[in-house]
């Protein structure tokens, strides 16, 4: 066992409107938006994209479609007119991505990934990919902050829980602690959640707005761990698939 | 049992930095920071206080001293050279502050009452009025935030704990629903800590922070239940004790 000094840290930011409380230069920060965006991002990695900007406006997304990039909009859980895409991951699927660019703009996940430019390294988090970026992690020389994308900056629960479950994961790694109490809540909430996250959900405010969208095969498919084994990480404003390089 | 469109709604803001995403005009916010100002200000209250000014500045609250006020101030968990009290529960009790006037400033509680006081109504809560507070609440007409003060705007675990046990206490008076999810998660951890608060706050940021200042019997006190059955209610800036006529 590691003693507390010689470990990393984890942190859970629960909304970008918070992310300046945080010292985030030396952390590899991970953004979370399980509904949708960035479990989107991950199954278009794992489906062959070449590559995703994450976009803050609608009409800054739309001109991109001149640049030959797949479009993709949504917002308040709907997909715009005129987007090729919306938000689903199963959109992002098969020929629509692979081999593909794609410009993005969501009403949260996005503007997140914006937020936490400014620290030293960016990368996407999801359920879909929690295994691999945990273990990932668990080799980093640096210090870890969680960042929930939330609803409208507002907290929230599924994004709450990636949290926890990736607290969990470090923490078990023996190579991080956490006094952070955001941190401890997450872990706490996720452990209560993991044996049915779906159940859990049930009445949280996100899953109740987008019943409405009869979209709960998305929700189904969010949640279930592993299905997008990618890291995406943010260079130069611009997602790619991390590929590690093992000499 | 009362249909959801028939009850009042409780939500939970876990930082003053995201009070303006929520609609207080209609709304009672009770303002909380357990560890310790509104433990401390309910205690003077019980003990005769007459009426505290929650002020936001050190130099501001020192002023007060000429006016006959109690000046009380804390920063960083410590009382401020030259002031008659800090932020222990204990100093706020017996003949210090029988029918006195107080001014009061700390690290973060008297900020969020400063933030709240645009909304409809500003109660304070702390464990120590727990259940007179969510009996009142429950015979008004109005909607409930509970607004936690956090440290230093970030999330924190005992302020979190009171607003899930004071969301539990309304809900269970089937006169409340919430689809909040700050409150459905402090809802769950509270229902994990209230057995043992003192335990489950063992490893929380501001328990090891007051763990250094030797004030562990601050923290037992506040954490105990109803010691301080009265409601403080700000009016015109000024917390007062709030008496009730039944006619």
């Amino acid at each position: 066992m590691k003693s507390s000094s010689e470990k990393k840290k984890v942190e859970v930011c629960s909304s970008p409107l918070l992310f300046d409380l945080y010292d985030s230069s030396d952390s590899i920060v991970v953004v979370i938006d399980v509904l949708r965006a960035t479990s989107s991002i991950c199954v278009a990695f794992e489906h062959g994209a070449e590559k995703i900007i994450p976009v803050a406006g609608v009409e800054e997304t739309r001109a991109y479609k001149e640049k030959g990039f797949v479009i993709a909009a949504e917002r308040d859980g709907e997909k715009l007119d005129g987007f090729d895409l919306g938000n689903s991951p199963f959109g992002f699927m098969g020929d629509t991505v692979k081999g593909k660019s794609i410009a993005i703009s969501t009403t949260n996940g996005t503007q997140a990934i914006h937020v936490a430019g400014k620290s030293k390294q960016v990368v996407i988090g999801s359920f879909l990919n929690l295994d691999v970026l945990c273990e990932w992690l668990v080799r980093q020389e640096s210090n870890v902050l969680c960042l929930c994308s939330g609803w409208k900056n507002r907290f929230n629960l599924e994004d709450t829980l990636l949290a926890g479950a990736i607290v969990q994961r470090l923490k078990n790694s023996d190579a991080y602690h956490s006094h952070c109490d955001s941190a401890i809540a997450a872990e706490h909430l996720y452990q209560l959640a993991k044996k049915d996250l779906f159940g859990f959900l049930e009445n949280s405010s996100h899953r109740r707005r987008l019943k409405k969208l009869h979209i709960e095969r998305d929700i189904e498919y969010c949640l279930t761990p592993n299905q997008a084994p990618v890291i995406p990480v943010l260079q130069g404003g611009v997602l790619v698939k991390l590929i590690e390089v093992f000499s």
